[in-house]
């Protein structure tokens, strides 16, 4: 049961990638709870940075820990297998990718040369990234029963459950983590584990949460799932990948820049409008947590 | 009444721009019929491209002809600037862009803002290229509403005609093309003209049926519609856009590379299923076009 | 190319099928240029009629006109059955159906069968109403070219007209009807006609496009069109179906009585904004029609 | 934490409601640790019933158990509201609704009218039936607040648990019962039960994975969600809704009659196959169950 942040990309007003901030939000992660982490992810940006990017992420993330899933998926597939080989000189978990995106009815048989190009190069265990809502292609349980020896695990960022418990059925190996911030509680009680975004700013709801199923207190680990929800559905009034990086700043006291448009950083209105809707949940989580 | 070609990119096997053949394809669609080349589209596998890449085929598609409008978008807003200042060394048409891409539940004021951004530049006209089923966005009419001012035209990339005119109601001054290939026939009664992929290798079909339908012999022009969505049927089967490359060969007998995986190249036995399967509609195509 | 009026179902205030005003209005319709009246359809709140109420529809039109197609879809078959067998004593046009809906995930084979037990029954050629819309199922033209022999036509509620096309392409000799109000004109250009719900209160409108489609004027064919466009805008904000009621009384000056609930009469403030809305469109439509 | 069953409804091959193979099902379900009969609802083929029909399965089910939740839904408000009238002689749970359905657009407003309409009416407690992929209204959390006060509760038919969640986050004194086959685990372990059309023929299964939850042996429990879930997967190939009859027979070993077209039975050698295919999986029930 591991709790796997898909750790935020730090940017500058300017557009470069921050690695100091990576670093220090990858060391208070690691430290205050979180099994792995999950680089260049969609919270990442992941299908926003170029090549080079996403190895200054994997580097940077790197020298903190080797508790690492790397994200490597892109459109153009000679730019996967140089990330996919670069990728040797790093004793990490795995690698990762999403399938291709935005082009409509790419041909299933084209997704999975995809993948097994990918596993061909790969010197680490290969995680499926299945997101269908953002990629508009649903790797399901029966798809990927074709290609099952290329694979270690997956994460599955779906509200249906039942969908990530259908790989374990088919594929009881297979490493299974849930992707939805509000499907924690239910992921950590049947799954491998959770890939939540929230985690990035409350590593220690997450942490508590794990505590509460493992000694089974479930009546407390869902108050809490419902308390990330509240904070969710605030969240996405503004954006919730923009709303993230001034979340960690509220909950966890540090600076982790700004993301890049067209994810946008907040408005200083919107930003003061955000931390004021969220006091009143910050301070239950405050009691339930600490 | 316009065809509009969004132009392919021919890749080395490699997966380098090849650009004396995308020069020549260019050079053709323009001396045969067709009267603007939108450059790094869908079909240009425009999302694919590196910012380096999508400005190679800028350059080298105006040595051959101005009538281009040049598409930008990215999810790197400081490629996209970049891009857009770059553009000021053409005289061209004008500037397209698709919204943010791949990132669900983006605010709308951030995709706004986007365009807002990317008309602070731009020295050219600025048009939309709208297409819900690939970014999962649909900058509606009413959506387009609210920075008109901005706005000389768009790309509709939609199946629903009636979404593509209600365009027209609200805002009567915009050029408005519909991006369907299974739609042309009503675009060109309708609208300002069509964008269409399939023109990359039957442009005297379309020239022909702009003609008809110029003269309002519409029994004829429908029919050269249904061949066209009987090839269509066709290609879809084996993976569209990859199949293109493939029938510019068969259908103008010159050579035009390859797709970059994950749009792979088609698998030799796929290419002669896909020719066999489409000799009978190229022999009406044959008889009713030339 | 004909205009078919889904005609709507005029009920008292207590619920009661209205069959005076039910037959007036046929008559007008009849009278004012509509070819074929759709009776039970979905503007006429089919699925909201008992299988008594739907053969008093039947008889009550008859009395005016056996230019008729006479819908029977239900989820009970016994009833759809009695129904069929019932039409006997009429001299109709044909019969049609909806396929099942509510209940997801029927097999495709059971919703065959369901049509060819309609077929072994029916007395009149058989009329499929695919609207995957409401019913959740759509039966495209390669799903219906399995049991292509039973089937005389079909309205497509659908706003792809190449979905609509396809039909055609396959089984050319398939009567094919678009549904929808805001395709009308692309209908009358390519396929058997349209089946307009607008008509019930715009015939006259309906009947000088045909007119101008039929002398080739495509450019006035077209602004009324979006005419009909804004119309249909304004009277989605108030509910489509109820709003169809005070329409017909607005622009034809009979009363054609009342939906029933859940299909909710409007309130009084309702109505009075509805007809303000409507009237400078009202005014256009009296300027280019008469 | 209750056990909900939608009870299907029995018809002779004539297509006439069977009342004692009903009343049979409902006592054998009761017996064996059933808390709750929702009646009429979709696996009971409630929209495919008629008026009479809905309340001839009230007084079935009735002289067995008042451990009854009575689903009224219609598209005829005047036969809603009689079988609402109706039930006052009946000491039930509660009246049940689904909104409208097959109508797309229907104003929200219309919808809580509805809902209101019957409330006025209702002699019982009532009970909001969601189920957004039938009826193509989702009623969620916001839009059902604005109604809370005249709503005890819901059975919100849905994969996304948080969806279900949300419902208990704004209105905690809701009853909420997920009614997903696949999700009853998750719904024991955070609601306040399941609606499980699954439970018709696999009570005793359910009975077990309460008593595993209320023991927090959730390793024992997840293992029968998986069994569950093998059963659906083959079910759907041979259509959900008509294999449970032959299931009933298969794991209870009595008769429950047939399904009704278009919900048809199933063909002899489809029943065969499905058992068939259904047997390693009964063997592995029976030895974690009995």
């Amino acid at each position: 049961m591991e709790i796997v942040t898909p750790i935020l990309t730090p940017f500058t007003k300017e557009g470069e990638v921050d690695v100091e901030k990576l670093k220090n939000h990858a060391k208070y992660l690691i430290e205050n709870g979180i099994d792995i982490l999950f680089v260049n992810g969609t919270t990442g940006l992941g299908p926003a940075l170029s090549k080079e990017e996403k190895l200054k992420n994997l580097k940077a993330i790197y020298d903190v820990t080797n508790k690492i899933i790397f994200q490597v998926g892109s459109l153009n597939i000679n730019d996967v297998i140089d990330l996919v080989k670069a990728s040797k000189d790093y004793d990490i978990i795995g690698i990762a990718s999403y399938p291709p995106y935005y082009f409509p009815r790419i041909p299933e048989k084209m997704i999975l040369k995809y993948f097994l190009t990918i596993s061909k190069y790969s010197p680490h265990p290969l995680y499926l990234y299945n997101y269908p809502l953002a990629t508009g292609y649903d790797i399901s349980a029966k798809t990927l029963y074709q290609i099952k020896d290329i694979m270690t695990g997956l994460k599955d960022t779906n509200q249906d459950l039942a969908h990530s418990l259908e790989y374990k059925i088919l594929m009881p190996n297979l490493k299974v983590y849930n992707g939805s911030d509000s499907l924690v509680y239910y992921s950590l009680l049947s799954l491998d584990g959770s890939v939540t975004a929230v985690s990035n700013y409350l590593p220690h709801l997450m942490r508590k949460m794990k505590e509460y199923i493992s000694k089974k207190e479930l009546d407390k680990a869902i108050e809490l799932q419902k308390l990330v929800n509240k904070v969710l559905d605030i969240s996405r009034k503004y954006g919730q990948l923009s709303s993230i990086y001034y979340l960690v700043k509220e909950f966890l006291g540090y600076d982790v820049g700004y993301p890049r448009g067209p994810i946008f950083p907040l408005e200083d209105d919107e930003v003061k409008a955000l931390l004021n809707e969220v006091q009143p949940i910050k301070k239950e989580i405050e009691r339930l947590v600490l």
